[in-house]
């Protein structure tokens, strides 16, 4: 596996492979790495010729009070892991590489209101704006034909997609699966902020959704109770619910129809910790 | 001449050029062509294998009661001065193929608050935001090697300088020096707003910033005074002046040295008219 950590390594990497014909797929992390990460390298690799993972924790994506500067970091073993999963080329860029103009002086990409404004957007202000911010410039960096993101973070997934038509950026963007302890628990890496007893507490999250997808599932409508169900089932066990909300697959919208493809969505802390999770339904 | 409206016409045009190994360039405009548009097609003719201009009147440049509405489309013109240039394609697309989600669901770029925010950004707030979300759509849609820009909206050059320098953009871009009328009245299609006798009287505007260039290069220091008698001068020929300030050429920036590359820079309004100018000094 190759390494760059600037735009002078990444671009003399990646016009080789270009020259050469490859199909390029980036899969951008904050690093930390765990199997639904490893997931996202593994279907890039199935499918592109050379694969390059990201590992940056971007600052303009977190708020004030949030983890930016406790969010783990752990180069080594992410570099390991990558290695075994066929990555070709891990790109760690540090600020001025991302930010070459510095943060203060930036532009910055402004996501559109309704679809950043909801669920996530609501608790997080700007997140959305800097999680698009970083993602073209990630893009514009590395020039990738394919993009990996997971369906973990489904709204993200959705302002990714909605970012790449809008904008008329070349290139493909891939979704995967969310991959799950065998509790249930979504992987993610501030799972690692739970304790063990809590962590098992939290798989219980996901129990919750899959019982709204089979409600909702088999009734094909009643989704405002099964949010109120699922909103008190959490509540009684220890959760602090941020929403649960049954939503539209595409536009995370209010569903007016059976025939929508809908999709569950949650955030709730467990202690202090805040997990998201989502399912779809059909 | 050929001509592209969508997206799928100005890839499949820009493709082919792409793949005998031309070099492309882009000359951005909002239509209603005259001279100055003119010298930058031209200076693009002159390094570039293929030259695709655009015509585009951005509504998310114009403020609130600014002349989105009544700004000069004359479409027919622009074509033939176009094709007497040697202009390969005129790319004059929709709102659909810039804002394919709609105006209201895009994704706006935030220009640098330091840059943007001064002289006409001043006059004009979130102009150079969309300024550099139509600049950011039209490079992707071309995918230029190179993109030409006037001097005559000298704010406007740095802002799209920055950008491409802080999103790595994989364009060049190339300023080309402001035209004039014999009057000195530098071309600008708004000029067309005003009659013959305002346009006469207007081209003062220049005569005084030439004044400034010819004091200021000369002495080398007293620019806080060359900009008090230039704005008096100004007043006294019938403008109300916004700004007439000496700057540097890198980043608008108040001079403190003389070893600074030094513009004048300069908004003034003629009758309804508002116009703006600029000149290097050294």
């Amino acid at each position: 596996m190759q390494q760059a950590v600037d735009r002078e390594q990444v671009r003399a990497i990646v016009d080789g492979w270009r020259e050469s014909g490859s199909t390029i797929a980036l899969v951008p992390t904050m690093g930390n790495l765990h199997e639904g990460h490893l997931s996202l390298v593994r279907a890039a690799r199935s499918v592109a010729d050379c694969v390059v993972a990201t590992i940056y924790v971007n600052p303009t994506q977190f708020g004030e009070g949030e983890d930016y500067a406790s969010y783990p970091r752990t180069l080594d073993e992410d570099c390991r892991a990558l290695e075994s999963c066929g990555c070709d080329l891990l790109f760690a860029p540090g600020h001025p590489t991302v930010y070459p103009l510095g943060l203060e002086n930036s532009i910055r990409l402004l996501a559109p209101h309704d679809l950043s404004s909801i669920l996530e957007g609501r608790s997080r202000p700007g997140h959305f704006d800097g999680v698009l911010t970083v993602v073209a410039r990630l893009f514009n960096l590395v020039s990738p034909d394919l993009a990996f993101f997971g369906e973990k973070d489904f709204q993200q997934l959705l302002l990714i997609r909605h970012m790449v038509a809008d904008l008329s950026l070349p290139v493909r963007i891939v979704s995967v699966p969310t991959v799950r302890e065998s509790s249930g628990l979504a992987m993610s890496s501030r799972n690692n902020y739970l304790d063990p007893a809590h962590r098992a507490a939290a798989a219980r999250l996901s129990l919750v959704l899959a019982e709204v997808v089979d409600q909702v599932g088999r009734q094909r409508e009643n989704w405002a109770q099964a949010e109120r169900s699922a909103a008190s089932r959490l509540k009684d066990e220890g959760f602090k619910v941020d929403y649960v909300v049954v939503r539209t697959s595409d536009a995370l919208a209010k569903p007016s129809s059976a025939d929508d493809g809908l999709r569950v969505l949650a955030a709730a802390r467990f202690g202090n910790v805040r997990l998201i999770d989502n399912m779809k339904i059909f």
